[in-house]
C-alpha cells in the first residue's frame, strides 16, 4: 500500500515532463484517491505545478477525495473562476462540505459567480446541520411519475442516468410529487411487457427527513441494508438522497468520535496531528481528569490515620481502584456500543441494570476471594482478607451499575454518552472504592494493627 | 422504533386467523427484517405457528435477516426438505452462515439434499476462513466477456438480473476468463452505438483475493467508495463479489471488537447478555486485570516504610496511577483507530513514537505542576510537590510512549492490536508510576519527613 502510493509521488514530479496522451493514460491508471494521498505529503509549490497541467475534470475527481487539508491548499491557489469550474465536475452535497470551509465571504463570491440554479441548492444545502440527513445528503437522485410505462421510464432514465449517484434504485412519486415508493432498475429492464412503475415499486421504503441525525441515518441503512437512502421533507417530498458511501464515513467518523470521547480525546485528533495540535486537543481532559484524581486522593487523605497504623492498605489501593475501573469499562463498553448499535432498549433498563450489578457482585466475590487469599498469605492478617473480599464486592457492584448508569443519563441530558465516560467512571470507582476499603479496615482497625 | 416491533408482534398472533390476501398484504407492508425482529421476542410456539402459514420465498427473506439464536430456533421446526426450500430463495453466502451454525452431521444431510451445482458453490465457500474475503463473499455477480457489444450485453443483463446482487456493476472478463475490468450499467445504458464491453470498461479496478481479511477489504471499500469489490482468485478469475451492506456489517463487528478487546470484554457479548454468559465472558479478564494489578500492590508493598513515614504519599498516589493511565488510554485510543482505518504508517512509526513522548513530558509538566502547587498546599512541603512534579512527567513520557508501542507490538506479533491493551497499559502506568514516584521519594525521604 505504502509502496503505491510512494511510486505515485514519484511518477507525479516525472508527469511533469510527459506527453499529453502520456498524462492522459497516466490519470486513468491511477485512483484519484491514491493521487489525492500521494498529492498531501508534496510540498505547496509540486501540488501547485501538478493542478495547473490537470484537466479540470480530472482535477474535480482528485480534489473530490482529498483531505481538508489538501483541499484548502489546492483553493488557495486558483481563481474564483478555476474554482467554479472545477464545482461544475461536482456533486452538490461535495460542493457543499468544502463551501463549509471556506470564509463567509470567499463562499459568497464562489456562489455568486456559479450558475444560479446550482448556487440555489447549494445554499439549501449549507441550511442543514452538518451532521444531520439534510447536511450529508445530495440532491442528484433519479425520480419518476407513478404513471409512467417501463419503456418511458428507460427512455428518462438514460438521459438522466449520467448525472445521478445512484442509477439502480428509481424513486417514484405521484402527481402531487409525493415520494409514493421506489423501483429496482433490474426490474425495470426484465419487465417484458410494459407496466406502469406503480405496479412494479415497493411502496414501503424506509425514509428519513432532513433533520434526523446521521447516527440515526446510518443505522437505519446498517439495518435494512440499504446502498441508498431517501431524504423527504415534512410534506413527504423526496429532497435528496444519501449514499451508502457517505453512511460509511459516517460510521467511522461515529467510532472514533465514540472511542475518543469515552476516554478524553478530542474528534478531530488523527495519528498524523501535530505535537502542539496533540498537546491542545489532550490537555483540557488530562486537567479534568486531574480534577477528579483529587477527589480521589480527598478520599484517601481522610484515611491517613488508618494507612499509618496499617500500611498494608497503601498495598491493597491498587487493586481496589484497579479492579472497579476495570469492570466499570468492561460495562461502559458494551452499553456505549449497544446505544451505538440501536441495540440498547430503553424498556428493559431495569433489568439490565439489575443484571450489571449481578455481574459486578459475583465477579467482585470470585476476584476479592482470591485477593483477600493472598493479601493474607502476604501480611498474615486474615481481617485484612476479608476487608478486601467485601470492598471488591462493593466497589464492583458500583463499578458495574455507573458503567451502566453514566451513559445513560449522559444520553437523557442530551449529551453524547461516550463523553468523557471513562473519566467519569474511573472517578466514582475509585472514590467509592477508597471510601468503602478505607472505612472498612478503619471500622476494623482494631484487628488490622 | 420499538412500538413498530411491538405493533408487528401484536398482528404475528392476529395473523394466524387471517384471509390469505390480507395475509400476503401484510407480509409486503413490513420489512423482513422489522418481522424478524418481532419474532425473536415471541415463544418458540408462536414462532413455529407462525412460519407455518408462510409462502417459502417470505419465510426465506425473513430467516436470512434474523439473528442466529432465532435462525436455530426456526430450523428446528423444519424437516431437512423444508429447509433446502428455504435455501433455494437465499444467496450462497448466506446459505453458507447457516450452514456453519450446524452440526456436521446435520450440515452433511442437508448438503446431500441440495442440488448438486448449489451443493458445490457452498461446499467452496465453507472451505474459506469466516472472516476473510472468500468467507464472506457471495457467488451472485454478472460477469461478460469483454468482447461483447453494449446490446447483446444489454439482453444478458436483463436475463441475469434477478439472480444476481449487484446490478450496476458489471465484471468483464478476457476470453482466457481473468477478470480484467467492470462497467458501470450507467454506462451501458446511455452508450448510443454498438460499442464492445472492453471499449467502455475500466480496467484499473480495486480487487481482493479470497485470503484477504475482512478488515483489510472494509478499509479498501471504504476507501475507494465502493458498493461492491470482487474477489479474485491467483490466477486473476473472479469468483466472487462482497457487497457494501456485509461490509458495513463488518466495519461495525470490528468496531465493537477493538473496543470490547481494548478492555477485556469477550466479541460475543452484547447488551442482552444473559447474566451467567456475561460473567463467562468478563471474569478472564478481571483475574487477568487482578494479576496485573498485584504487579502494582508488590511495587508499593517495596516501599511499604517510605509510606509508613509520609502517609501523604499514600493520598497522591490515585493521582499518578489515574494520570499515567488516562493518558496512555489517549494514545492507545489514537493509535488503536489509526490501526483500524489503516491510517498508521509504519515507515513514520519512529517519528510518531517521539510526537507521543514529546505529547507526554508537556502535559505531564502541565498537570505536574498544579498538583505539585496544590500537594504543597495540602501538606506546606515543597519536596512533596518537586517530587509529583517530575513523577508526572516520567509517567506520562511512559504512558504516551507505551500507549503507542503495546498496540503496534501486538500487531507485529500477529496479535489483535487492541487485545487487552488497556489492561496491559494500565498496569505499566501503574507499576512505574509507584515506582518513580516513591523511588523519588525514598531518595530525599530526609526532606519529607
Amino acid at each position: 500500500m505504502e509502496n503505491k502510493i510512494d511510486n505515485i509521488k514519484e511518477e507525479i514530479n516525472n508527469y511533469l515532463n510527459q506527453e499529453k496522451n502520456v498524462k492522459e493514460d497516466w490519470i486513468e491508471d491511477n485512483h484519484p484517491i491514491d493521487i489525492a494521498e500521494a498529492l498531501s505529503e508534496l510540498e505547496a509549490s509540486e501540488i501547485n505545478n501538478f493542478t495547473k497541467l490537470l484537466e479540470t475534470e480530472d482535477l474535480a475527481d482528485i480534489f473530490e477525495e482529498s483531505e481538508k487539508d489538501l483541499q484548502i491548499d489546492i483553493l488557495k491557489s486558483k481563481s474564483s473562476q478555476e474554482i467554479i469550474d472545477i464545482f461544475s465536475h461536482m456533486a452538490a452535497d461535495d460542493i457543499t462540505d468544502i463551501l463549509g470551509l471556506l470564509t463567509i465571504q470567499k463562499r459568497k463570491e464562489l456562489l455568486r459567480h456559479m450558475k444560479q440554479d446550482d448556487a440555489l441548492v447549494v445554499k439549501n444545502l449549507l441550511g442543514y446541520d452538518k451532521e444531520s440527513a439534510g447536511g450529508i445528503m445530495t440532491t442528484e437522485y433519479l425520480l419518476l411519475n407513478k404513471n409512467l410505462t417501463t419503456t418511458e421510464a428507460l427512455k428518462k432514465i438514460k438521459n438522466i442516468a449520467p448525472d445521478t449517484e445512484i442509477i439502480d434504485t428509481i424513486y417514484v412519486s405521484d402527481d402531487r410529487k409525493k415520494l409514493v415508493g421506489s423501483v429496482d432498475l433490474r426490474d425495470i429492464l426484465s419487465s417484458d411487457d410494459d407496466k406502469i412503475l406503480e405496479e412494479l415499486m415497493d411502496d414501503n421504503i424506509v425514509k428519513v427527513t432532513a433533520d434526523v441525525d446521521q447516527e440515526i441515518v446510518a443505522q437505519q441503512v446498517a439495518k435494512y441494508d440499504l446502498t441508498v437512502i431517501p431524504v423527504i421533507n415534512k410534506n413527504d417530498i423526496l429532497i435528496g438522497i444519501i449514499t451508502v458511501d457517505d453512511i460509511i464515513d459516517v460510521i467511522e467518523a461515529e467510532n472514533t468520535e465514540d472511542l475518543y470521547k469515552m476516554h478524553g480525546v478530542d474528534e478531530e485528533e488523527r495519528s498524523d496531528t501535530t505535537l502542539l495540535q496533540s498537546v491542545k486537543s489532550r490537555l483540557p481532559w488530562m486537567f479534568i481528569n486531574l480534577a477528579t484524581a483529587f477527589l480521589a486522593t480527598f478520599t484517601v487523605a481522610i484515611f491517613e490515620d488508618v494507612i499509618s497504623q496499617v500500611v498494608a492498605l497503601a498495598a491493597a489501593m491498587p487493586i481496589v481502584a484497579g479492579m472497579g475501573g476495570n469492570a466499570g469499562t468492561q460495562t461502559l463498553s458494551i452499553v456505549i456500543r449497544g446505544i451505538a448499535l440501536g441495540e440498547i432498549d430503553f424498556k428493559d433498563n431495569w433489568m439490565l441494570l439489575f443484571k450489571e450489578a449481578m455481574v459486578g457482585i459475583i465477579n467482585g466475590a470470585a476476584t476479592g476471594l482470591v485477593t483477600g487469599f493472598i493479601l493474607y498469605l502476604m501480611y498474615g492478617n486474615y481481617y485484612l482478607g476479608i476487608i478486601i473480599f467485601f470492598a471488591m464486592i462493593l466497589n464492583l457492584l458500583i463499578a458495574g451499575m455507573f458503567g451502566f448508569l453514566i451513559p445513560l443519563s449522559l444520553q437523557s441530558l442530551g449529551i453524547d454518552p461516550a463523553l468523557a465516560s471513562a473519566i467519569f467512571l474511573t472517578t466514582v470507582t475509585d472514590v467509592f472504592g477508597f471510601f468503602v476499603f478505607l472505612g472498612l479496615a478503619r471500622t476494623f482497625l482494631i484487628h488490622l494493627i
